[in-house]
């Protein structure tokens, strides 16, 4: 029967990839996604690998509608959530191009660890309080959608989640986004930059807006700003918790 | 060894529990509490159960740091994921709070599916954009501060997920809030009602803002507010799917 499932695969650690997952990834026929996320996932031979490069996410939504047309049972894998800057949202946008052929699909997502949760779980409990996650590309919005998106999420006091924070097309953007929320926060606020978190590559940075230093990430790294009330617990073993108070004084 | 885990049940449905949580429950000497999360656990016999009433947040991050002091692995529960108004907050509140007995203690958040993110899979692709993430209960904060976030959110074009949106305590605050968005918002923006989503009790209602109704809405329920960008697909069994545009126009 023809069936899409998008997939949240999770932050890379096989063990915070649900069993719901894998009980679909079980059913595929065929697995579409961007490369590395396909490479994730331990498939029978006798399952379609399709995996394609970066930013072609229509193309890869309407082929893989193409495909359960045809009566395949097509899993479409995404890092994290595929809901959270992942494939579902390009999966209806193209149902929603064509309603009439599609939209009788029968479509399933399934959610996973994103990677803000798990960056977060491993800093401590940064997102305390409330938050507000972004993806800080100017790819498809304009750059000054981002830069006032930071300030009115900095003026809310929104612990900040930063997806896509730097790529070498991008490299200045970073530094524009702390420089715009110093205007709004104090330089003290706690910044987290968190690598990779769960896979052999994971790298932890912990420092404060003034010292946020945009060099040490990359695409693979999630950020994390703080408010005046993220605070810092030091360890005897010199490593540091994070966490924002649930408590919001008058 | 003294071990404390933070561990996010996940939504309710066992199969997106992650494994990484049944793992560290496992290894549990105590299981630590709300009530209605600790009974979600399977446990064997010899497993103590400190089920606690809610809003006991910081008695409970004590309890079970005393109790990993005496030498116990304890396991901390929340539903979703523990650092999203859940408990992993709270205990590093409790340790924040004296540092020098407690700064040592080996404490692991093992990240869960949180229920935003469950209800926005169940929807479609709701959070297809940039996002927050609130508390509507004024418990901890000045209801002030709430509906100055709900203003500040709106105009920076965030699709907003409210927790804790209504109690029998707090009857009249979510259309409070629905009123402070109608000043910035079309009254035509998707909202859905997600309650209790994996569970046998599930319920979904879609509808608008100019059309949301509070007395639809109990505590189980997670409320999502979308955007200009927010589209409904109609489906030919009468359903529909909700996603939000990856893409901002200029």
């Amino acid at each position: 029967m023809s069936q899409i499932f998008v997939i949240g695969l999770g932050p890379g650690k096989p063990s915070q990839r649900t069993p719901e997952a894998e009980e679909a990834l079980a059913q595929a026929t065929d697995v579409i996604g961007y490369g590395p996320y396909v490479d994730r996932v331990d498939l029978p031979a006798h399952i379609t690998r399709h995996p394609s490069d970066n930013r072609v996410e229509l193309d890869r939504a309407r082929h893989a509608l193409e495909l359960a047309e045809q009566g395949r049972c097509v899993a479409i894998v995404s890092g994290g959530d595929a809901g959270v800057f992942g494939m579902a949202s390009a999966l209806f946008e193209a149902i929603d191009h064509e309603p009439d052929r599609w939209s009788d699909m029968n479509v399933t997502v399934i959610p996973g660890v994103s990677a803000v949760l798990a960056a977060a779980a491993r800093i401590g409990a940064p997102l305390g309080g409330d938050f507000c996650v972004m993806s800080l590309s100017d790819n498809l919005k304009p750059w000054e959608t981002v830069c006032r998106r930071l300030t009115l999420a900095a003026q809310a006091g929104f612990v900040i989640a930063l997806y896509n924070p730097r790529s070498k097309a991008r490299p200045r953007q970073l530094g524009e986004a702390f420089e715009v929320l110093r205007q709004e926060l104090s330089g003290t606020v706690p910044v987290a930059f968190a690598r990779a978190i769960g896979r052999a590559d994971e790298r932890l940075h912990l420092t404060d807006l003034d010292h946020a230093d945009p060099e040490l990430v990359d695409m693979s790294t999630l950020v994390l700003i703080g408010t005046t009330l993220t605070h810092r617990i030091e360890r005897p073993d010199g490593q540091a918790w994070l966490y924002t108070s649930r408590s919001v004084p008058a």
